[in-house]
């Protein structure tokens, strides 16, 4: 095993990697920009090494981390998710140096990471991907030909594009024909580039991923699906697990297909296949993220694996300690981020300093929080406070209870996502489990909540209403 | 189901049963007396009554509860522990005022709370008890015809006597003579009555208790056991589940036996039964206990099962939702009770106001506090602070978890018992898992920690000793 890890990342991230390496018996080696001096994953560390003047980009700086990784004697690194946790070359740069990665190997990031390389591998293992067009298209004719095969609506997409732009959907011929000239246009215009793809337009998806360990000795598991369509622009908000959508013959069939995948890539250490399913419970292959997942709590509270701690063993060559049936969930789990942001203002970042912070606790309850009362969070990372995971044996008693846990968090100082969350969580569509990824669109009432919920918080905008207005 | 439910408890017990009364939409009503005015039990509840300015009499004062829980409109009432939570008098005077009590019968508080009826009960329903006198001693003769018969070492005990007082160990017919006339004595001036009786002494027994749920239909499960075997003084410290020295045939049998031992009283609702058990794994009925523990949270962990759920949905008339066969078990928890107190000093209570507090988190961390950053511990009550239950797959995951979070919790102002609590979590004769009763006097040295851990905690007490000396 390990002696001494280094943790390539900050914040909620950090923390629960270093929980992980203390109950391991392991050292660990915290990183932090000079903004980051007052973050909780510096004081949890064993050690912290500060890396940089720059917020972002000294998270970002390979050459600077694996230094700080030899110098302060570690024999692994763990990226985490975010920052450089799918980044080929800082895999490969920590493999050169001698330390051990924990993680996928470079040659299975890169596959993966590229959206064409991974749909043309997936195809040759037999993993049903989104139909669409083999590689670039040639013409408008071509496009048309292709959509008519498919069926509309169909998903015009520039190849360079990404984060969602560069993407029109058509969803008749004349649509495709104008879009086809517009897509290219602004593709050009964008990102230097043109070229077009098509795939199959999937309404209303379900997403459901699958998580997957797979050791150095070739045996690869999954411990099973979580269902995190509730999304805001592609950005997941709430995930839960298991998928109240799946059936049990579903979800042992997506199961298999996702351990094929992870097969195809040798994949080793933990990863997550990504599918949409569509209301008929056709499913196929989305991506595969190559690293640790922001909502890795819930497959944690079902299952009672240690996800972390599986990866480092891994990564120290151990095999895993379960077969596939040897694994089993129980109950039901769900995950709200906690972020510092408005909703209501197209959930923008609201940093600043946290007055107060009561956590809620008791039975079925998991906080993984990075901040505490009196700390300041700065404006330069992703606005997370805490992630709030709630369980319980049916999915019922796991929806009261999260009503119950999001009703005791008290996070003052800024707008949070909380009292957005406390709507949903007792909402009755919330509650008959049933959502797809169009949910944030099909009910825009569930941001129509009361602002100031407490009288404090009443109390408290009033008087700077008050302050405002008499210029003090 | 019940509309509104008055909480007939304080502190970490009121908030463990308001949690559950929220999570099936009953309303809770607290009580409190004027010292607890800023306690967190009546923050959390959506209700609460000032019923009283005694401290410790206010939550004692059947007549007042009663008429509380009438005047807020409570269809029930919830005891907790400690308290009223084993006065059959309060449960019958809660029930004839058309209030349902959420616990057992007046009859079976009275049956079990009678050592005497109890061991006649089980004796006659076929439950093992410990070997000893039918009933009062007559005369020194009779007592060694006896203790020869049951083989010494023997217990002598006042009838009367109670919490470790009145109690004799007698090792040879020598000592029993001698020890007869002084028990006797003492019994006398310290009870008013000098009637002895003799029980076998069990030499470093397990605590082993199981734990029952019964419904009003004559259905009765156990949720499988805890192991108490780590006290000082007969005060339980540190709790684990499952027990680490059962057999799966053991805790078959034993549970068949506790539910044995329920159905002989008609027992109703969640209740316990504890049994010492020998080295050679002979099990002798000690007590049952007619009302929820404070240990419950470890069997909620690994069983999934919300026991104070279970106890409100039995109260009203719901049949259980589970068979025997249905329960199951995974993975191991541990409770510590983090009281501020000093073990160094004889575990004496150290009341005072906090002045930081931040509770552990991430995976297999559950903590049920009742204290925040800024709150006076009042001298009145039992010096509980919060219970902290860590849970994982197996024993050296639970442990080394226990040492994590142990590890993170930070409780400033005044000694606690978390720095004794970490020098056992730590200790290679935890990590055996094999304890009895005799844990604490067999290990002394687990006394022997730093009083101060923190540099910060070395800090202040440094600044204290300078003040103090300057008389300032």
């Amino acid at each position: 095993m390990f002696k001494r890890v280094l943790v390539a990342n900050r914040g909620e991230c950090a923390i629960r990697i270093i929980r992980s390496c203390r109950e391991l018996g392991i050292e660990s080696v915290a990183i932090y920009s000079e903004a980051d001096a007052h973050a909780l994953h510096v004081k949890k560390a064993d050690r912290a090494v500060m890396i940089g003047p720059d917020p972002v980009k000294s998270y970002l700086n390979i050459h600077r981390i694996v230094n700080v990784a030899l110098d302060s004697g570690c024999d692994a690194v763990h990226p985490g998710y975010g920052f450089l946790s799918e980044n080929e070359d800082f895999a490969r740069a920590v493999t050169e140096a001698g330390i051990t990665y924990i993680g996928p190997s470079p040659d299975a990031i890169r596959d993966m990471g590229s959206k064409t390389k991974a749909r043309e591998t997936m195809i040759a293992a037999g993993v049903p991907v989104i139909p669409g067009s083999d590689g670039e298209l040639q013409s408008i004719e071509q496009a048309l030909e292709l959509a008519h095969g498919m069926g509309y609506p169909v998903m015009l997409k520039a190849a360079a594009g990404g984060g969602g732009r560069g993407i029109r959907r058509c969803d008749n011929d004349e649509q495709l024909r104008e879009y086809y000239i517009v897509t290219q246009r602004e593709a050009m215009a964008a990102f230097g580039s043109d070229v077009l793809f098509m795939e199959k337009c999937i309404i209303e998806p379900h997403h459901i991923e699958f998580q997957i360990l797979a050791d150095s000795h070739g045996h690869i598991v999954h411990l099973f699906e979580r269902d995190c369509s509730i999304q805001r622009r592609n950005q997941k908000l709430i995930e839960i697990a298991p998928s109240n959508f799946l059936t049990p013959e579903l979800r042992q069939q997506m199961g298999e297909v996702a351990i094929k995948a992870a097969r195809a890539v040798n994949y080793v250490n933990a990863g997550t296949v990504e599918f949409l399913v569509d209301k008929d419970r056709n499913f196929w292959f989305m991506e595969m993220n190559t690293r640790l997942q922001v909502e890795h709590t819930i497959t944690e509270t079902i299952t009672g694996v240690d996800i972390v701690s599986q990866q480092i063993a891994i990564a120290a060559g151990e095999p895993l300690p379960f077969t596939q049936e040897e694994l089993s969930f129980r109950g039901f789990a769900i995950e709200f981020r906690i972020n510092a942001e408005d909703p209501k203002n197209q959930f923008l970042p609201t940093p600043g300093r946290i007055t107060r912070y009561i956590s809620p606790g008791g039975m079925g309850v998991r906080v993984d929080g990075c901040v505490y009362a009196g700390y300041e969070i700065p404006p330069y990372y992703d606005s997370m406070c805490a992630k709030l995971t709630v369980s319980g044996l049916d999915w019922k008693t796991t929806v009261m209870r999260a009503q119950r846990a999001l009703g005791e968090y008290d996070i003052r100082g800024m707008k949070t996502t909380l009292p957005f969350y406390r709507t949903i969580a007792s909402s009755e569509v919330f509650m008959t489990g049933e959502f797809d990824t169009g949910f944030m669109d099909k009910h825009p009432e569930l941001l129509d909540y009361k602002a100031y919920e407490r009288r404090e918080d009443i109390a408290a905008a009033v008087a700077m209403a008050i302050a405002v207005h008499a210029g003090l």
